[in-house]
């Protein structure tokens, strides 16, 4: 096999798993798609108890089958892409290798005592879901959104905390243990569980003292969630104005307002416009 | 009867069924606004046992009324439309297919073992609430304002089950069967609770490290409301814009698109506009 | 007295009610703003059990002076206002006569087997709060505002119900009595709990199916919470806008735009603009 | 030491406790920040019962080392500003008083019987957590924010409380003390409850009235969370515009404000303006 050939063999290999528009890349992304929804919903089941003794051996194999399915993917990624040691180390590239990896550790430490660590390594296979984000192309978009206001989230996150703090500690004084606040690391956890507007109902104020500052932090929380909504409003908006195509200059033949930037006449009057407008 | 006596005719009804503006076109529609609110207090009130009991042949009859009441409906708008089958095979059609037929099947299948999903088909009758969605014209705008945020509402429902999996499963992780965790998709079921500030309380985490777990999910899913809402409102916002002075034609001359509905040469190459494009 | 002294007499009464700059009128204000608060607790400690056998005949007492105060004041009012009759079957007119009335009813009928009626007309008097909306003049824009997006409003929330009305009895289908569920109306009523992300927790879905579109119901809730939020962000920014002095016109002489519609002259080439422009 | 010395010697220490851009004042801020953290996680162990039996010494050392600490941050930062009266009353001093304060009067008070007084004032200490508000420039931003749209939040507030108190009151009649709802004061804590959509669950309506207006009120609340977030997308929106392209100065001839920047002349008088307006 000549060097020639062995690219052209790569080049093709590459094609297949990373291109989308060629028959064979669709179908090796639909088979993708499929291995990976499966795989979730058998650790889902799995962790059923009735269905796991019922289907025991039918979930071993087909975990047996997903991950050689997925070793063969991770190792073909490795051998078609320019630079592997890039791959291995990114993001798609651990989240590849962290579905695949559960099962091997399996087959060694079955018979250990490790149990607990043993079942959290298995689970980690739920990761896998992270494959599906290669298939969503905007959420991509959605992470750098958040990433522009994360300075005004951690404020924002912040200043929940600081709220929460103090205002579950006085809480934790007004209702005290004996009213299920046992401690001041719980009154804020309960603080937070109002403040968010979640309202569990697993821990609530009995004196009278205590559902008045309650009745203060739900408003406060009904208040606060305005900010974050306020602040990606407005991103959204200034994001959105500012990819449009609007200008504000004016034809200097009639006067008129010229608002469209690709304009190269006055709509008003026809006009030719100078380029630098 | 002529032809034209026959066209005449079904023009009327016509008239009758779908207008709003003649005495009978009024009449029409409040009648049928009347029997469609009844129908489905009947069902409600039918599902409650102490009245089901009580009033049961005067709920039968009430249904048997109702039922022969829709169906003529359903006939007369088959007659009258100049495309039956168009109409059957439309949204409104089944629904309306759908709200006779149900009183029907039971009259043939009332004696037999299939009781539960007898039910089931009874109950069908409550889709005639859809019916009423003829009678407020400005929801068909909010069912489209919808459609054209679709894309963007689905990468947040994706971001959402994302969230929801992983966190889920570590949430199992770290409380197990034997705080209410029983299985993952429980847990996921749970995280979603959480995540949208719904909180029922059924099952709520116990240890410490889940409690923190769950405070994280509290203010992602307190930060993350704010995506749809921001989204809406900026499309809204533009939608508003967009009604003022835009309009959405193209140039007959060159084939650019004429954006602003005051414009009388096209912007890119200087032609008039003929005033109705 | 003459009827210059008389007229002289009520413009000085109607200065004191409803002048809000004379010390007199401020005064009264103040003496009216404490009545309400004081009027309001009482009704609110008198529910209190322990509360009302320990201090009825003080809370008798307070009633009574209380009410003979409001009572003066509806009479005041009636005497000064140049309207009678416009007054008393104003918004303002009837909440002033609700809120005397209940005490000089209780003194018919105390000893009557009417009790849980007479328990209501008493707390009627909880509708004095309404009094205070007259110190606070913005609350009119509030309510102006709801005004304006009433048939927005509306359409939101017939689709909230009909949304409710089909995923309740889909619920009371999967879940049934057994569950919790126990008519289509209890299931309509848990579907708007959940649909509104208040989340009691006193009916929960038992089901793997009940709670999977309870997951979906959530979802709903979650995301339509956008809608009202949307509507009412691009309705306020729209009043700003519009209540502000901008305008869209030019310059004759530079062709500068003139955006602040209070402009007299052109802030680019100083030249004067015509009134018209 | 000589005059000019001892006021270097201030000016070096300013240096290190308020710049943070010279190493030692880096250092002093890092220090602090430990300090502050360390002091919060020992308030929230020390109220956990089974930490404090076993670490309860190591925590009152802790605690002291924190104290003295403080003080002498508190005493330095007295010496080294110019108006030590300014800073002692100012918000941040009085947080950095409280934050000493409780350990010393816990020294004298240890063996007198008012312990719940006492534990309330060890409690104060977790109000340190404010000294964080230094570190982070723009709360002071948010603040800010939230006091220029304070009349707004008043009003809904005001709002949120009238409906409470009305619908809390006819709630209380609805259902009664029979049904959880014990007196007009807990019924409206119900409702806010609901109206924020928190929804603990510890008190649900019962009966079928009480449900409907249970609905109601949800709906309203569900609705009413646009008012905040319509408010402050507004206001977020239009604070940036106006950062944008407008100034805030007058026209020296005419005393006009200037609103746009780049004007060049008054829009007013038709003034040239200088360009260091």
């Amino acid at each position: 096999m000549s060097m020639q050939q062995k690219t052209n063999w790569k080049h093709k290999l590459h094609e297949v798993i990373y291109g989308t528009h060629t028959p064979a890349g669709k179908l090796f992304d639909i088979i993708l798609l499929i291995a990976i929804l499966y795989s979730i919903i058998i650790v889902m089941l799995e962790s059923i108890q009735s269905f796991d003794k019922k289907y025991h051996d039918f979930f071993n194999v087909s975990e047996w089958i997903i991950t050689i399915l997925f070793s063969i993917e991770y190792i073909l990624r490795i051998i078609c892409v320019n630079q592997p040691k890039k791959y291995i180390f990114s993001f798609y590239g651990m989240v590849d290798l962290l579905s695949t990896l559960p099962k091997y550790i399996s087959f060694f430490i079955l018979d250990t005592q490790f149990l607990s660590v043993f079942r959290a390594l298995r689970l980690l296979r739920v990761f896998r879901i992270l494959k599906l984000i290669r298939f969503v192309g905007e959420s991509n978009k959605l992470i750098k959104a958040l990433k522009n206001s994360r300075s005004k989230i951690f404020i924002f996150i912040f200043f929940v905390f600081i709220v929460s703090i103090i205002l579950g500690t006085v809480m934790y004084l007004i209702e005290g243990p004996e009213n299920g606040f046992k401690s001041i690391p719980q009154s804020i956890y309960w603080c937070i569980v109002t403040l968010t507007t979640v309202g569990f109902g697993d821990i609530t104020p009995q004196t009278a003292v205590g559902q008045i500052l309650a009745t203060v932090i739900m408003i406060i929380g009904y208040g606060i969630i305005a900010v974050p909504t306020g602040i990606v409003s407005a991103e959204y908006t200034a994001s959105k104005d500012s990819t449009s195509n609007l200008t504000n200059s004016s034809c200097k033949n009639c006067g008129a307002d010229i608002i469209l930037s690709d304009a190269s006449y006055c709509r008003k009057c026809g006009n030719k416009l100078n380029s630098d407008a």
